[in-house]
């Protein structure tokens, strides 16, 4: 959401309406549509705007883009309000805490918005994030490091490889525990990401970001980064996990696997949910409590193996009644080494894909089957379709979700070539991808 | 899973042991390996098989294909059961009862396995569904038609038609309600095809399905249909919709309205959850509650109007990091009418598919944004990225799901050709794809 100078983007009859009333990007403004008043402060717009829209952010913190017609009236009620984050020295640092390295990589969380600019600036240094939660100085020693500063839906592999570095060298460093403060829009696929390039861990990577920016009354910035922090400090565990609300209330945070993490709400701040699994853990009044044994212990002594390369040429495929079978020829003929396939229930696909999945799998091009269920396990044995798919050489995904089976298959990619060995990895639990086997009624839904 | 004869499928390895040991398709064999056994009956396998696996159908219901090593020995302990429709005649029909047409497409519902052949008999008469569900005499006259005998996954847009017309034509003969048995793979989608495709309903048209089939103990086929019946014969509105267990329990059928309603567990019986909205109703001991206000009423004085043309030109396209923006190129190249992205989070894709979505929208390929989320409503007001893809042309689809959003524009452009026009429809509600707003905690998650 960062913006440079440039792009407050008015023009047309926008540029001409605020130009008459004498406002600019920042202003507090009243806006008056026939017999609708919007009253908030002016947001710039993108460089693509239509000219015809103005973009106020009302008291709620929502924006709204209004529509300009005839009788659009727009007056100025004030200015708008700066940044505030405090420029005070830091705090003293307890050196008896845990050591906790920060990585901020972008999105919403542990920002604040000038409204003169429309920009969210990301808090760039430990004082800015003290200042944002003053809470952070009896957790934990910080050390802050910005790496990146884009909303997450911009991350590419090539930026996963880039942040599991930074996680590595602040542990070796010394980092007691790392925290990632991400954009929430693809948080679950970089915490797959890391938990396949990160292993071994010695100390838990906890990745955290917020629905609501730091401006708005309903934010979980704070919260989110206290449980984050508390837990890179204190938990047991050493896996890459997501750190989030567990639910509604702003008490418990709960700390979700890196492999079996999925963002399910555009909106809800208890968005991120483990599927097919229990959480890890939750975090409340700076306590973790661990949810289940069955999760790799913190151990200094553990040498952390770092794989960080990523190979993007794999394809996530959702299947759906209508879907062109040419649409896999297409990706067969791109050279891409893998597909996904985002089947229907236990694991199909209709029969008029057959052919052009048996020529992927004959050009050597590997092929997963997860479900776009969400829940549950991948059954290939049930019905002839799965049958006839394993026998086309389809490899059944069990319960791994189709965004972490994706970037398995992009990181297996990073590290081998060989086809056989990619399948033999695909369907290894590395990073606690698969869970058990349980009797299908007593899955989580 | 219906299979003829001639796809027995076992070869090499497999088949030489079978005939060693003089066993066929449909008997109780044991397979001995190593130190595992395994129990049950022997069904066939697919035309694709390795010729190296054996597939049985263990006592649980689920089916085991088992890798034939060296030391594997079968034996045959017996002999598998026929299927078991009655073949008595039909119970007298209580004439004052409500009439309910049911349409057959497929699945697993009603339906029972034959060993000896593998197949699934689907109940192709009124006589073998009151032999399967004997309570459907109490609840309604049943007019039983079999329309496809397929697996979901194998429904096409011109299967919806058919099963629109087919639907309409019961309705005309005077039925009360509709029940249509389903396949649970893509009911979803055909539940919201139907929906657009039958409007003004005078009676109510319910999809049914089962998550077992009614050889396995835990048999979801008889309450679902029963639920199904009972909504049909009596339930107050007049809507599509699908009965499906409300929870684990048998106790409860909920019906989901057709538009917002997806398939979310591939095996429990609760798979269906209605997505950003209530349940309509729920249906236990052959009553149905309803759960909401807001739905068209049964009324036999409404007209139906009969709408079932779909365009298939119209792709779904799930964003990911490391997605390559050709593949949007090769959308457009193909001609495509429509593109629904499933966008992250509010609604957003990584900037470098700018250029391609831009293209696309000046090439008249009508670009909608859902949310990979699944719950939750786009909102494109709230950061950068949301208002760059709005400026391009992208048009945000609420609280719609991708999946109905897909069928949709299948819909209206089986309907119209005018870019306009179909951007009309595409947001203006026409049925129940839309909820209201609510404030986004309160919304289910």
């Amino acid at each position: 959401m960062k913006k440079n100078e440039q792009s407050e983007g008015y023009r047309d009859e926008a540029l001409k309406l605020l130009k008459k009333a004498d406002v600019e990007v920042g202003d507090k403004i009243r806006l008056t549509r026939e017999d609708e008043v919007f009253e908030g402060i002016l947001i710039p717009v993108s460089e693509y705007s239509d000219g015809k829209h103005v973009v106020i952010k009302l008291k709620s913190g929502y924006n709204i883009g209004v529509r300009i017609t005839e009788n659009t009236r727009i007056e100025r009620t004030g200015e708008g309000t700066k940044p505030a984050f405090t420029t005070s020295e830091l705090p003293k640092q307890d050196k008896t805490l845990p050591k906790v390295a920060i990585i901020s990589t972008g999105g919403t969380i542990a920002s604040r918005v000038d409204y003169r600019t429309g920009a969210v600036r990301p808090a760039l240094t430990a004082s800015d994030l003290y200042s944002v939660v003053p809470e952070l100085v009896n957790i934990a020693q910080i050390d802050a490091h910005v790496l990146f500063s884009i909303m997450s839906e911009n991350m590419t592999p090539k930026h996963w490889e880039k942040i599991a570095e930074t996680a590595a060298q602040k542990i070796a460093e010394g980092a007691d525990g790392v925290v990632i403060a991400h954009g929430t829009d693809t948080m679950g696929y970089t915490a797959a990401a890391l938990s396949f390039a990160l292993q071994n861990l010695p100390v838990p990577v906890i990745l955290v970001g917020s629905q609501r920016s730091a401006d708005r009354p309903s934010s979980d910035s704070a919260t989110n980064l206290i449980g984050a922090a508390t837990a890179a400090a204190k938990a047991p565990l050493a896996e890459v996990a997501v750190a989030f609300h567990e639910t509604l209330s702003d008490t418990t945070i709960a700390l979700h696997r890196g492999t079996k993490v999925r963002k399910c709400h555009t909106s809800r701040r208890d968005t991120f949910k483990s599927v097919n699994a229990s959480p890890l853990a939750t975090v409340q009044d700076q306590k973790v409590t661990m949810l289940t044994t069955d999760y790799r212990k913190r151990d200094s002594a553990n040498r952390l193996e770092l794989k960080p390369s990523f190979d993007d040429k794999v394809a996530l495929i959702k299947f759906h009644p209508g879907i062109d079978s040419s649409l896999i020829d297409w990706h067969v003929e791109k050279r891409y080494k893998g597909i996904v396939l985002e089947g229907t229930g236990l694991g199909h696909v209709g029969k008029h894909l057959y052919d052009a999945l048996k020529n992927a799998v004959k050009n050597d091009v590997v092929v997963g089957m997860a479900s776009q269920c969400v829940w549950g396990r991948i059954d290939m044995n049930v019905y002839d379709s799965g049958r006839d798919l394993l026998s086309l050489g389809v490899i059944p995904l069990e319960d791994m979700l189709a965004e972490t089976a994706l970037v398995k298959l992009m990181w297996i990619f990073g590290q081998i070539q060989s086809v056989d060995e990619t399948k033999r990895l695909l369907t290894t639990n590395i990073a606690g991808e698969f869970s058990p086997r349980t009797l299908p009624e007593s899955e989580p839904c």
